[in-house]
């Protein structure tokens, strides 16, 4: 009996104690929050993940340890690595933890990516606004997550206040100021990595964000096979400079043909939550399967997916429900402004398909501005 | 927050709450065993299903009450249905129960069966195995389960060993004596029938027994269209005649290109776990929809499918993983002689390819006799 550890109990977690429960596997998380939603479907050890006692007792009751959270300090990764296999290592969980670190990677291994720039001072932020052309984005290094941490500076004048807000993380978490990228499509690779280095994708997926936060995922990506095979290469020179073992999303701007890469996420990934009904093998199962040492599982599209985030509060269920490849995603999780409660997956064979039942749910739940740039991407 | 109650917790509970949990559901299940492998993804209240306490305290705990095990007492189903919801009723709980009151009805509602009779008496069993023509089984009316309290009577000369072997369950579970039917094929309609009576089955399933086990299914189905859609009314009326709510099989012989009905199973049932990857929507999510009050899903088939059953002991996972539409299914028991320890599914977009995989699996596993006749089948 294998038990796998989970650092962070929310829906990734719980997805994939759900996902692993076929492969014979128990599963511990761990989480601040006492009602951390994992828990509702696993056993929940509640602790910080800088106390080194909890972290010790996870430990000592699990075989090997992985993610639902890419924030977990990684020096507690790092202490928990010598006790036992943690996949990704916390090197690759390092790096992603950093975006300057993380941006600095990707040019390395010839990953596009917009011009960057260590920020350490209001000087220097002023010299590289104005070396960037004016319009940016001052962000923290560390610990940003959905468009937190960030201020967007649309021209020099903006820079005392950009400072203002975020100046003082400078000499903490440190700061990074990108060059605005008006992209014209955000899409995302979401991967996978053996512990002997197979290496698979699943279809390169089309993203939609509202307010920061991902809105509707379309796979497979309506996008030329050239740009999805240099995506994929990425991906993979990614994987392998890091050594990742798991699941992975690689976010990418395109903008005039050509990509940008925006960061990696080493996890599954919302961008993923289709290939539960939509491939072959979710990025859950594969996650565990790579973890554990297991073959990778096919990765292959199943007609067409669009997944709908539900943020805040969850819609009414027989609006998904009634259509034929309809599906369902209730984390468990009570209300909250801005919290990712749910989320749904339509699936059908052929992309009209999907776009008459996205329009059908868009209507019932009067959420019609979700689902109409996915809707006109299918019809495009 | 809705609370299914599950009475029984093993694999099919567990597979049932593995399915739930998308749609937001929190589960409790009740099992006299403490290691009911249900419990390791849902609470598990311990208690024998006549105890009026334990029933209560689950009652108090649950919404709507459903079944993993067909054999809990049809009294206690009635007592909670009192207390609670109870999908499906303890009604056609009590018939499925019954052999003699299930081929009854068979008969009533026109559905074939072979010749069968009541027997509570060494005499009435003497002479209705002479009217039957001499080949027949004896079986109790109750309690019966996988070919236990049964005895194959193969010429009159094996009646006195009969009932020295059953007759003393005369007079509490009650006898029934079949007509032996030399079947050449055994086949089963997975189906579910919601609140508001809508009605779907699931493509026919093939189905192969060893030693009175399922050992492989194949879904869908090489099958005449109407032998498919006889087999389909069947189970209609069946359910329309018990106001059936959630998932059931009918199990069904052929013979000379004739259906006869053999039993019908109250539950989501071992022919239908192909549904999990092979069917747009599982036999699992359609019951807990079903019970719920929910529409139902699709239950079109994803191409071709085979389940094959693990009895005793797990087989090396690697030998199915490594195929790409392998899928695997642990259900956490401990290995024990004759148990029903998990499955695996197997899935192909074409039979050519799917019969395939099993030979390598077979081959792998050293398990040719158990995909061979599936194989024959997809190369017929």
């Amino acid at each position: 009996m294998t038990t796998v550890g989970i650092l962070g109990g929310g829906q990734l977690a719980r997805m994939l104690a759900l996902s692993g429960a076929p492969l014979g596997l128990r599963f511990l998380v761990m989480d601040t929050a006492p009602d951390a939603c994992a828990g509702q479907f696993a056993p929940l050890l509640v602790g910080d993940y800088r106390d080194e006692a909890a972290l010790a007792e996870f430990a000592s009751k699990v075989d090997v340890a992985t993610f639902d959270f890419e924030n977990v300090p990684a020096e507690s990764a790092e202490w928990l690595s010598r006790r036992v296999p943690v996949f990704p290592n916390p090197g690759a969980l390092a790096v992603a933890q950093d975006r300057l670190v993380e941006k600095t990677l990707f040019r390395d291994l010839g990953i596009p990516v917009g011009a960057f720039a260590d920020v350490d001072s209001l000087d220097v932020l002023r010299s590289e606004v104005e070396r960037l052309g004016g319009a940016c984005i001052l962000k923290t290094r560390r610990l940003g997550y959905d468009g937190k941490g960030q201020f967007r500076i649309k021209s020099p004048a903006d820079v005392d206040a950009a400072w203002e807000a975020l100046g003082a993380q400078a000499a903490t978490v440190g700061l990074i100021v990108e060059a605005f990228i008006p992209f014209e499509r955000e899409l995302s690779v979401v991967a996978v990595r053996s512990r002997d280095g197979e290496f698979r994708t699943w279809p390169l997926t089309e993203n939609w964000h509202v307010d920061g936060v991902l809105s509707a995922s379309l796979a497979p990506a309506r996008i030329e096979d050239v740009l999805a095979r240099a995506a994929g290469d990425y991906a993979r020179g990614l994987a392998e400079a890091l050594d990742y073992v798991g699941v992975f999303a690689l976010e990418l701007f395109l903008r005039e043909g050509q990509w940008l890469a925006n960061e990696m996420a080493p996890r599954v990934h919302n961008s993923g939550h289709w290939t539960i009904e939509g491939a072959e093998t979710s990025q859950f199962q594969n996650h565990l399967r790579a973890v554990l040492g297991l073959p990778l599982g096919d990765t292959s599209v199943r007609g067409h997916a669009c997944m709908l985030n539900w943020i805040g509060e969850m819609p009414d269920a027989r609006a998904v429900l009634q259509e034929s490849g309809g599906h369902w995603h209730d984390y468990g999780k009570e209300p909250r402004t801005g919290r990712k409660v749910g989320h749904a997956t339509l699936r059908a064979d052929d992309a009209s398909s999907l776009a008459g039942a996205l329009s059908r749910v868009g209507a019932r739940l009067g959420r019609d501005t979700q689902v109409a740039p996915v809707v006109a991407r299918l019809s495009g």
